[in-house]
Formats: structure tokens, sequence, C-alpha cells
């Protein structure tokens, strides 16, 4: 069949950066707004409700030459043997031959994409020169959303981090997670400097923030309404399966709505329950944000105008960033050659 | 994420025998009767109508601790440029921990499971002690359901050969067809006697067989009703898409019906049209082959009813026979074991 070549997680990481991640997730969001790239139908299934789970997302991203899939297996229980609980494996095909490419560990691809979509919502539809970034939710995500906005928000450099399930930030986590953001820009060989503190007080940090990245695994709405300031923008990774909910129904209701993909965001992701509980209808999402960033559409409007941008993850970014990461590890002679 | 295994299509061809095809196979259908196995939702997309398209199979194989997928990509110019015309990958994982296995290029598999599918339809709905079998179709798949046959049922003898778009089977055909089937019984340490002709006159080839297996790409029937005496047993392997067709609808309406998968062979398989057309309805089909093999369904009856197995493929058999390949090549320490 000839030569497929596998890279690791190690391989991945040692080739990828936020910077390509921002190329990648705008490549495949231009690419599905002119329909050169389709999302195919999510296969999803549950080994154990609530414990064990997989999906494979496939696409085409055409003007890339390629398509493929992305396989996602969460096992909770993983932790307690040693092993991760989730496995993320892409594998991509030359789209005018089929033949198999590349194999790689999805997981220092998916960090960095996901970041890189929260951040490409935050630079399409925030208020110019807003410089003050929330993320509410403190966990392995949290760092890349922080260093991928820096990375494509110059305006930025005040940085809050507030975890809804905690008091405070412990100062340990915000160190550690200043060092990843830290280590993620110098990779890409960035260069910012900002400032990192925890919030305690949720409803004043949601007030006095421009741009808000929700990172929770959340059922119930973490941010309330009457607490977010006319003209903020929030980008929504948290929720991307039944049942997740990050922003009170009242919040989506008062705002502009974009999404990565329409379907999925109603199916799956934070639009789900709003539009299940009647608040909105899903023709009340202006665009994806792919159209923003072609042009096609308007994003914000007015300066007053609250902005929410939904990503709950779509194939294309995770084809276009192996792509990145399959180039780059061409180059450099890294991952294992072998036949197939 | 660990070690995954590459097995090239040499390395599978070295491991995975016709013996081994059939115990997979009836192991896949057996878990998929019992619930154990679970086929999930086929991606199918065209690049170019006709000429180019791709799909990707997914099942959970409960029994044998595993899930995964076959993602089969066919593009038709590709041999004018040197290149298989199908490329076929299985990548299996652990379904206790989600971890990937093995990737495996899957084309040394499919030939022998979908010729095994055939077999067992024969073993398990031939009239007893049946030694004349029919191979409508000269192509690929040819030897592998003859080799299958030889090896599943050991009462058949006496092999004909009728290509429906030619006058004969040219001798050359024969004899490469013969050495196939020679070579895949050797590499399986199976030894039988028999006699294998062309015949010129389908009609008359058709009403000399006890059992017949259909594998051509017709999308008109080949197989006319009148032609089958009754005590047939017809395994059809050709019809796999939209549009295809190789028995006629009297045929079809005439015979005691059984598939691998219900919803595929009439969404997709050789019973498509004659449901459509209003020939038979869904609920005539009367078991899967799994239920037959697992005794909760009686097969054949009588021993004049013609009875037809449609097989379009399943997941569950690649997985099946992609896990008895990884076992024997991690005996035989073959493929590449690489981090992922």
């Amino acid at each position: 069949m000839g030569l497929i070549r596998i890279i690791s997680a190690a391989q991945a990481a040692q080739v990828f950066t936020v910077s390509d991640a921002l190329e990648a997730v705008e490549n495949a969001y231009r690419q599905k707004a002119s329909g050169a790239g389709q999302a195919w139908p999510m296969v999803y299934e549950q080994f154990e409700p609530g414990a064990a789970d997989m999906d494979i997302r496939s696409a085409n991203l055409g003007e890339s030459g390629l398509f493929g899939l992305k396989l996602t297996a969460w096992f909770s229980k993983n932790p307690d043997r040693g092993l991760p609980d989730i496995y993320g494996t892409v594998l991509i095909c030359d789209n005018n031959t089929g033949q198999p490419l590349a194999l790689l560990n999805a997981s220092a691809l998916t960090g960095l994409r996901t970041g890189a979509a929260a951040a490409l919502g935050i630079k399409a539809l925030a208020c110019e020169g807003a410089n003050r970034l929330l993320v509410v939710g403190a966990g392995h995500m949290c760092p890349f959303a922080i260093a991928a906005t820096l990375a494509a928000c110059p305006s930025f450099n005040k940085i809050a981090i507030w975890d809804p399930r905690k008091k405070q930030v412990p100062e340990a986590r915000l160190a550690t997670i200043g060092k990843t953001v830290n280590e993620t820009l110098d990779a890409a060989g960035i260069e910012r400097t900002y400032q990192l503190v925890g919030a305690e007080d949720g409803p004043s940090a949601v007030a006095q923030a421009q741009a808000i990245i929700t990172v929770t695994p959340a059922t119930t709405p973490v941010v309330q309404n009457e607490w977010v300031q006319p003209g903020t923008h929030i980008s929504c990774v948290g929720a991307d399966m039944h049942g997740k909910q990050e922003l009170a129904n009242a919040l989506i209701s008062r705002a502009r709505l974009f999404v990565d993909d329409r379907d999925q965001s109603v199916s799956s992701g934070e639009l789900e329950i709003p539009v299940k509980e009647g608040t909105i209808q899903p023709q009340d999402i202006v665009a994806e944000l792919g159209e923003v960033l072609a042009g096609t559409t308007a994003g914000r409007t007015t300066d007053d105008q609250i902005t929410v941008f939904d990503t709950s993850g779509i194939a294309l970014q995770d084809l276009a960033s192996a792509q990145i990461a399959f180039e780059r590890a061409v180059e450099r002679s890294l991952g294992s050659s072998v036949e197939l």
C-alpha cells in the first residue's frame, strides 16, 4: 500500500505550535464556509453511560487535498489503571488517491486546536482594543485557551481565571497554568507580556471581562446573564455533548450568536438546551464563524452587543492540524515511516 | 499513548488464512446475533459519483474485547497512476480502555472474509451432501469464494465458473483462479481434490448447480428465476452499494431469505431493489445468518426450498479478522510496533 507515517503524542507536540493551530483552525473554518470542506455525520456510541464512550468524526478538507477521521475514546476509569482517560487518534488520507498518509496521536493537537478556536472567536468578535480576558475553568484546556488568545489577539494583556467550583484558583495551579502558557508561546517563538491572576468573585470577574472563554464540564449554567456587561464577547468551549451548558438561557437569547457548526451546536453543543427549552430557535444563529472570517457575514455590528461563539469541535480542525503536524514531521524526519 | 502495531498487506497475508477467515466471520455473525456485537452507522461519501468514494464502517465486538473501524477508499482512476483502486485500512482498539492496538492494511483480509461469508451461507443453508458449486463472476473475489467453500464445505468437489459478461472464461484466467485457490488452501494447510471448469452456457450452469455464489458488479440481474432448480442455495456477494442487483426479483420472492445485516441488505445490498419495487417487504427476510448459526432460527426447512443469503459486508467481520491477524502477528513478531 505504501508508507504511512506514525506520529506519537511527543512528536506531534514537538512540531505543532499554537501558531500552527491558529492557522489550521482558520483554514478549516474558511473551507467549511466556502463549501470546500465538509464535515460528515458523527458516529457516537456509549460503552458505559457517563463513564465510557467513543466518537468518530470524519471530514473532507477539499482545498488541502485530504480527508480523514478522528477517533476519540473516553474511558473515565483509565486513570485508576495508570492510563490516559482519553485516546485521540487521527488518520489522514490523500483525497485524490485515497491513500492513507499518516496516523497521529491527537492529544497534543486537540488542546491547541481547541484553544485556537476560542481565540479566533475573540479575534473575530471581541471589541477592538479589548485587553481583559477571563477564563472560566482552571482545568487542562485553560492554558491553551490563554496562550492562543495571547497569540491571536495582541491587545489582550490582563488575564484572569475563575474556577466556579472553587472559592479561588490555588496558587500552585495558577503557577502551573502560567508555566504552560509561557512554554506554549515560547514553542511558537512568541513573546508576550501579560498579567495572570486568579479571580475569587465570579460575578465581578465576569463583569470586568471584555472577553470570556468558558472551559468547564458544567451541566448547569455557570455564567449568569445579569453579570455580563454590554460589549462582552464569550467563546464557549466546554459544552461538547448532550446535557452540557455553561451560559444561562437569558444570556444566550440576549447575544448575537455564532457557532463552528450549526447542526452540532444545537444537537450537542452550548445551544442544545436553549433550543430544546424554546429560548432560541436554530435560525437565531447568525452564522458559522468561518463565514465571519471569510467576510460573507458581519460579526459584531455594535460596540455594546454581546457576542457568543460556541465551538463544540469539528473534524476539519483536527485534519487541518494533523496536516501541518504531518508536513512538519516529514521535514524534520520525525515519526515512524512504515509499510502499510 | 503506548505502542501500536502496524501490519502491512504482505504481513497480513502471511498470517491470515482462509480458516482464520471462516472462524472470524462465524464469530462476528454469532456476536451480532447475540447482541454482543453491534454495527454502528456507516459514513458514506462520494468524491466523484461513480468514480471515487469512501466509507467508514465501525463496530463493537463485545465478547472479543475490541471495537474499531474500517476505512475503505475507492478511486477508480488509481490503476492508471499505478496505484491500487481500493485502500482498505482497519483500526482496532481495546474496548475496555479505548487504547488503539493495531492498524492493518485490509486488502488481504477483505478477500478472505468476503469469501468466508459466502461459504458460511452455503455451509448453513445448502442441501446436505451437495457437491456442485457455480461461481458467477470471474474477478478478484472468485478464487477466495471457491477456496472458502472448499475449506468450509467438504462435500463440494465440482466447481464451475461462469462470467456473464463473456462467452467463456479464458483458459489463462481459469488457471490463475485455480492457482490462487490452491495457494489459499495450502496456506491454511488444507488439502482438497476438486474439479474446476469454465461454463459457457449460463442458464444450464445455473440449473446444474446446487450452490451458487454471485460475485459480479451487476446492476441488472444476471441470474434469472426460471434457470434455478428447487433446492438450490445462492450466496449473493456482489451487490454492496446502491443500484446493484444480481438476482431477478422473481427469484428473490421465491426464495427463503437470509442476510448478514437486515438494514444494510435493504438499504444498499441485494434486497434494495426488490424492496423498492415492492416485490418483497423487509419483514420477508427470515433471519440474519448469525441467528441460523446460533441455532435460534431455522435455516433451510425443506430440500426443495431455494435459499438466498445476501452479504453486503459488515465491520464486525473486519474487526474479527483483524483481531486474528493482529494476534498472529504478535506471536510471530511481524509488523512494526511503534509509539503512538
